[in-house]
């Protein structure tokens, strides 16, 4: 059928030199520490915010299409196929020996706002360091290598986490693009459009099974578990699920000085006991390992002088046992009812977003232990607190998580931190991890 | 000396048909409460935000300025003398038969965004209302009658209330106008030269006593008293004070998946105590008739998947004994300290302003009870929970507050409202306690 190759499939092949943001060289420093270090540096450029004020390269802005542009750039200089699907996710091909399923590895490149220069980024920076390792030392392998760049992985700007891995999971619905919208009233249909993508063709993106065979992320840990027990490396078993909701308590807005108190229905007050509870459950001993987080809280109309008529409480509740995730999000609102009836405020509670706990397939984990365990035994399995692309892809390819170690356990803040030479060491083992599954019995 | 007729003193005789929003008739309704309510309406639409969102008339913005313009007009229809200061307030004058001391009356005309019709125009509508008796029933007096729409009088826009007010009780020093700043950082110095004001003369607004002999306000409640009492007029002994101070809690952001409840340092969670903290010692019986309010609290960052690094309650703490108002004000910081040591976050406390309550002198309080008492018997003597002009007037001149009621009690809000009905009421005692003012041995 040679008529599919002349079909319009929406993808793009990667030119770099025509594109904005490109032409920028790949390091060539003997050292990969030194080279991943340059990576990340010229990533970390690459915002909407001053460097002291951290990375802003927020999903589908002319900024994080620039940092996919950089990327490509690199794979095209290792040598490398780079096309741009219609999801915006950047993908790279090293072609095998073989016409086999691909095996795949790559993170995101999109922050929150003011957030660092590794969540993600290590992961995409490591699979350029991969790919550089495998065309400089002539490594051959009988399955295609794909590199990755999601698009959209931060749910910060549409509340909205992983949406190019859920597009090549084939989880987008068209018209949910049209009803997911940023702070600004901007969808989300219309900001892909915006920067040149196709969301009326996002089925397109969608990865088939036979295609591709297994994949595998490097990420930071975004937590302080590998620092604190000496740890270089963590094999992740479980991702954590989240429940986000907001719970919108109505009181009554009236003149700070002259309400007295018994006659008040103060929205505020309501909500910093909502807020409390929360953390109070999160911290009972019944639910050990759930973490309730409120991020926001929005005050209406937010004049010191008016006792708030309106507050909104945003919520985030997360832990790897679906039950005691939902159960809690259900006791915070059951709770939060009751200190209603009694302020006389009522509440709307509006569920955003709700993704269960992922278990990654044991012999993906075995494959990846087995790769650290060549490098150092200081690695250790751990479940994952924060949500990842990986768990997407998941649903349709066997995929793993490797973690390396974050500073302080600092994350999506400005002060966010891995060594290159963490990420160093976590890219000689993912690149150990995919020769493994080239050579799997699973995937021949 | 005829040469100070010819000094630059600042102030500008208004020409109401060559000023924007001028030329809007008075309405000549033979029923003042008619008068009054179109009046109101007419007020009412010189707003920034549209009619169901209630008023927003910012303190020194265009709009403002226009509802000044639109009051100057009738004042100078009806036959006043009028004129603006360099803070922009308008004075218009009703000469009397003899060279005495004035006798003053009015509010102001600026709002909280999306406020309500009434708080402050209840009293300038009823001052023209006073203005245009005088006149149609041919009424002489012996002191000059003036009456005043002070600018600025809502602390919402620059933190600082009663901006007008302070400049006529010579309270101001020109360099802090520079220093009080507005949410995008425009200076109150700035925002009066954009509309044609001259800060850097603040200091001639100022009234010298041997000019004004005493001033009576005319006010809506802003709160339940007078409805729930069954009571038409209130009339004001004592005005509380008020302690503004904001509570800057700096803890540690970070993911809200992969940090651990026991890791964290979450400001939020620290500022909701102290909301809550703030309302029980409000509440504790000890301190009685206090009121403690968070009517704004600022999370940072604000994103749903980040803990908050950073939270600030802006706190409003009111007593009309001061005492009280500090040590609560105090009592709060204690305890938001010890919260703070218990938490592992940090505080900065700053005053944002302290005033403290006012007691309006007693000899005016009679003269207005005499007012009322010949209207009706359904009055009451009660104190004021909010701020208001007088109160800095009567830093320099004898001053009282006569209440009319607010439905429900609402302040502050689009709902505000308090009926034509009561407000001609108001505008005929006020008319009353003035003439009683003019013969009062006190002024002759």
């Amino acid at each position: 059928m040679p008529d599919i190759a002349l079909e319009d499939t929406g993808e793009k092949p990667v030119t770099p030199t025509g594109r904005e943001g490109g032409g920028i060289e790949l390091p060539s420093s003997a050292d990969l520490a030194a080279r991943i270090d340059t990576m990340l540096r010229i990533l970390a450029s690459i915002s909407d915010t001053a460097p002291e004020e951290g990375v802003t390269r927020l999903a589908f802005t002319p900024t994080e299409r620039a940092a996919h542009d950089v990327v490509a750039g690199w794979f095209d200089e290792i040598g490398l196929t780079v096309r741009q699907d219609v999801a915006g996710n950047t993908i790279a091909e090293d072609a095998g020996t073989d016409s086999l399923q691909a095996i795949g590895t790559g993170s995101h490149l999109d922050s929150v706002p003011r957030g660092g220069r590794f969540d993600g980024i290590a992961g995409v920076v490591a699979s350029v360091a991969v790919a550089q390792m495998l065309k400089e030392q002539g490594i051959s392998h009988t399955h295609p290598f794909r590199f990755v760049v999601f698009a959209g992985e931060e749910g910060a700007r549409f509340g909205q986490p992983c949406i190019g891995s859920k597009a090549v999971a084939g989880l987008w619905q068209p018209e949910h693009l049209d009803e997911v919208t940023d702070a600004e009233g901007v969808s989300l249909a219309e900001a892909m459009r915006l920067v040149g993508l196709e969301p009326g063709r996002i089925a397109e993106a969608s990865w088939r099974d036979k295609d591709w065979g297994a994949f595998v992320e490097l990420h930071v840990e975004q937590g302080a578990v590998l620092e604190t027990q000496g740890s270089l490396l963590g094999i992740v078993d479980l991702i954590s699920g989240s429940t986000r909701f907001e719970i919108d308590v109505a009181g009554r807005a009236s003149h700070s000085g002259s309400t007295p108190m018994s006659l008040r229905a103060d929205a505020l007050s309501a909500a910093a006991e909502i807020t409390l509870v929360a953390e109070e459950l999160a911290n009972d001993s019944r639910h050990r390992g759930t973490r309730c987080t409120v991020g926001k809280l929005t005050v209406f109309p937010g004049s010191i002088t008016t006792i708030p008529g309106r507050a909104v409480v945003h919520l985030d509740v997360r832990d790897v046992d679906s039950a005691r995730q939902r159960q809690t999000a259900n006791q915070i609102v059951r709770r939060a009812e009751l200190i209603a009836e009694r302020r006389g405020v009522t509440l709307e509670v509006r569920l955003r977003s709700d993704t269960s706990p992922v278990v990654l397939p044991t012999w993906i984990r075995q494959v990846i232990t087995e790769a650290c365990q060549e490098h150092t035994d200081r690695w250790r399995v751990m479940s994952s607190g924060a949500s990842h692309d990986t768990q997407l892809v998941n649903t349709v390819i066997p995929s793993g998580l490797l973690f390396v170690p974050s500073r302080g356990g600092l994350s999506h803040v400005p002060e966010e931190w891995s060594s290159a030479a963490d990420i160093a060491r976590g890219s000689e083992v993912l690149l150990n991890a995919l020769l493994k599954l080239d050579a799997h019995p699973h995937l021949t």
